[in-house]
C-alpha cells in the first residue's frame, strides 16, 4: 500500500511535468555559448544543435583516413550475437541477466570491414560488432586512462569549452562510438550532462524525461558476460560470479513498442545526423539507434552535485529509502521496498 | 492513509535533501558574474554576498537626503499595530485570517519621525509604520505602474545585468523597503529569483529550503484587511468580502521557536549587513526581522518556468491534485486533498 501511493506521486510529477513542457524540444542553428548553455542545462530538457565542435571531421574522417591513421593498433571491440551490449537478456535456464560485450581486439581496418558486410548470415555467425567502449576511450579523467587512440584523438578537443565554463570542471570523459544499425543501446539513464555530436551517420534517439522512470520498468539483474566458446566459437552468456553486483537496469528491450511500454510514458524521438550535436540532460532516459555506419563523439560532464538534483533523480527512479516512524532511514529494507514498488506497477 | 504515504515521501525527500546539503551557504567577496549568477540559480542555494550593486548608497542615504529628496511626496506605508502586516492573525470571533496592512500616505519626513519614535506606548497607539508596498515600488515590469520615489529611483539601476543576463529577463519587480525592528516579514515563499541588498541595518533571515514546505502548516485563510476605525483611530481587522479569494498561508508565527516549528525542519540564519547582499533562490521559505532602522532594496526576476521547478515546489508545498485510477486529473478533490495532507501532518 505504501508504494502504491508513493506510485501515485509519481504518476503525478510525471503527468504534471508533461503538462508544463509536452514534448518539446528547442533546436539551435549552433553551439551555444557558456552562459546559454548553463541555462541549458538549468532548463533540463533535450537540445538539438545543428552545429558540431569538430566540423571538419564530417568529411576528414573517412574509412580510408581512419584505417591509415589506427594502423595495426588493437581497439576494444564489444561483440553481441544480437546487437545489444549492456542489455537485459536471457540467459542458462532462461533466467535473465544483465550481460555485458564480449570485447575482442581488432585492428581498425578488421572492425570496420565486419561493419561493411552486412549479410544477416554473417552477423549471426560472427556476431555484431560495436565499438562503444564508454570508458572515456578518448579522454579520460583518470589520468590511468590510456587512449586506445592515440592518432584519432589529436583530431578532437580534450574538452568543449562552453560546457566546460558553464559547468565549472572539465569532462569526466570523452568516447568515441562507432557502429551500425545493427547495434542498438538499451533504454537506461546516466547522472551525466551529455554532449553527443554526430560525424558520420546518425543517431536515432529515444527520449523520456526523468519524470518517467516510474514507467522503465527497473530491476535488478544478476551480472553475466558474452564469451566465445572455444569449441563452437560461438557467443555464449557467462553468469559472473556471485561477488559481482547486481545491476539495476530496465527491463523493456523496446521502448518504441507501444505493446511493452507504458501509454502514459512520454517519449520524444530526435534524429541527430552528421554534424550535428544532441545535449542530452542528466537523468534522461535514451535509447539509441543508427542509421548506417554512424561515428560519433560524446562528452560527459558530471551533474551538479549540490542542491536537488541527487534527490530528485532517485525520487524519480524510485530508489527510495522509507523513513521510519522517527524520521531515521532504514536502508535494510531498501531493495524490499524497490521490488515491491516496481512489482506492483508491473502488476497493473 | 493516501495523504499520509504522500507526506512520508515529503519527509524523505526532506531529509535526503539535507544529508546532501546540510546547511551550508556559500559567502561570496563581491558579484557574481551572469555565468557564475547562472550557476548559482542552479544550484539553487542561498548565497550570501559580501557586496552590493549600489555600494555609494550605503553612506548618501541619510535620513536628510531621503527627506530633502521624497520632499512632499506622499508614500504609501503599510501600518498594524503588531508590526506583522500580510499575516495570519486572530480576527472578529477570533477566527484566524490573512491580514493585509492598513495603508498610510505619508511623506518621508512623517514616516521616518514615527519609525526613530522608539517608545513601546507610541508604536502601539499609532500601529507600527513599514514601507514594504511589494509591488515594484521602484520599477515594475507593469508599464502602468507608477513609482512614488520618482526622484529615489534615480539612484537605484533598473536592472541587475548579471542576474538579467544569466536569467534572460529583466527584473519583474523592484522594491524598496524601509522599516526597523517593530516589523516582521511572516514565513513564506515566493516563485521568483531574489536580490536583497542593504543600505542600513541589517536583515536578520530565517531561511528554509523548499524541501520544508511540509513542515510549514500551511492552511487556506480567508482575507481580511487593517482598517482604521474613525471613532477610535485603533486599527481593526475588517474581513473582505466574500468573493476576494481565501489565502494560502503558513500558520506558523516564529519559525525560530522551537515550540512552534517541526523538528526536522532544517532552518539556516543569515544576517544581511549594510553594504552586503543575499541572493534568496526561488521556492525558498523566509522570514525577515530588522536591526535598527533598516533600508534595504530587492529584485526580483521571474523564476524559470520550463523544466521541473513549477512542478517540484508545488509537489514540495503539498498542492498536488492527486490522479484518478485511469491517470487523468480530478482538480475537484484538490482542496480536500491539502486539507487532508496539512490536517494528517498537524496531528502528529
Amino acid at each position: 500500500m505504501a508504494e502504491r501511493e508513493e506510485l501515485n506521486v509519481l504518476r503525478w510529477i510525471s503527468q504534471e511535468y508533461f503538462d508544463l513542457n509536452g514534448s518539446h524540444y528547442d533546436t539551435w542553428k549552433g553551439l551555444p555559448t557558456s552562459l546559454e548553455f548553463s541555462q541549458l542545462v538549468r532548463i533540463g530538457r533535450p537540445v538539438l544543435i545543428k552545429g558540431t565542435p569538430i566540423p571538419e571531421m564530417t568529411s576528414k574522417w573517412t574509412d580510408e583516413y581512419l584505417v591509415q591513421r589506427s594502423g595495426d593498433n588493437q581497439l576494444s571491440i564489444a561483440v553481441t550475437p544480437n546487437g545489444r551490449a549492456d542489455a537485459v537478456t536471457p540467459g542458462p535456464n532462461d533466467n535473465l541477466y544483465f550481460v555485458e560485450p564480449y570485447t575482442e581486439k581488432l585492428t581498425m581496418e578488421t572492425f570496420l570491414s565486419k561493419l561493411s558486410s552486412s549479410g544477416v548470415d554473417a552477423k549471426e555467425s560472427r556476431g555484431v560488432y560495436y565499438l562503444q567502449s564508454q570508458n572515456g576511450n578518448l579522454y579520460s579523467s583518470e589520468p590511468s586512462q590510456a587512449s586506445e587512440f592515440p592518432v584519432l584523438r589529436s583530431d578532437i578537443p580534450d574538452d568543449l569549452p562552453f560546457c566546460s565554463e558553464a559547468l565549472g570542471s572539465p569532462p569526466e570523459a570523452v568516447n568515441l562510438w562507432i557502429g551500425d544499425e545493427g547495434s542498438i543501446t538499451s533504454i537506461h539513464s546516466d547522472p551525466y550532462e551529455n554532449i553527443y555530436t554526430v560525424i558520420r551517420g546518425q543517431k536515432i534517439f529515444t527520449l523520456f524525461p526523468p519524470t518517467d522512470g516510474w514507467c522503465m520498468k527497473e530491476h535488478t539483474y544478476p551480472h553475466a558476460q558474452y564469451t566465445r566458446s572455444s569449441v563452437t566459437n560461438q557467443l555464449v552468456i557467462t553468469p559472473s560470479s556471485s561477488d559481482v553486483p547486481q545491476i539495476r537496469w530496465s527491463s523493456i528491450i523496446d521502448p518504441d513498442d507501444e505493446a511493452e511500454m507504458h501509454p502514459d510514458a512520454h517519449p520524444i524521438h530526435i534524429t541527430v545526423s552528421a554534424g550535428e550535436s544532441l545535449y542530452l540532460p542528466s537523468g534522461w532516459w535514451h535509447y539509441v539507434r543508427q542509421s548506417g555506419l554512424t561515428i560519433a563523439v560524446n562528452y560527459w560532464y558530471d551533474m551538479e552535485s549540490r542542491g536537488m538534483p541527487w534527490v530528485w533523480l532517485n525520487l524519480l527512479r524510485g530508489i527510495k529509502e522509507p523513513l521510519a516512524a522517527n524520521g531515521v532511514q532504514n536502508s535494510e529494507s531498501q531493495c524490499d521496498s524497490e521490488e515491491a514498488l516496481l512489482d506492483n506497477y508491473s502488476a497493473e
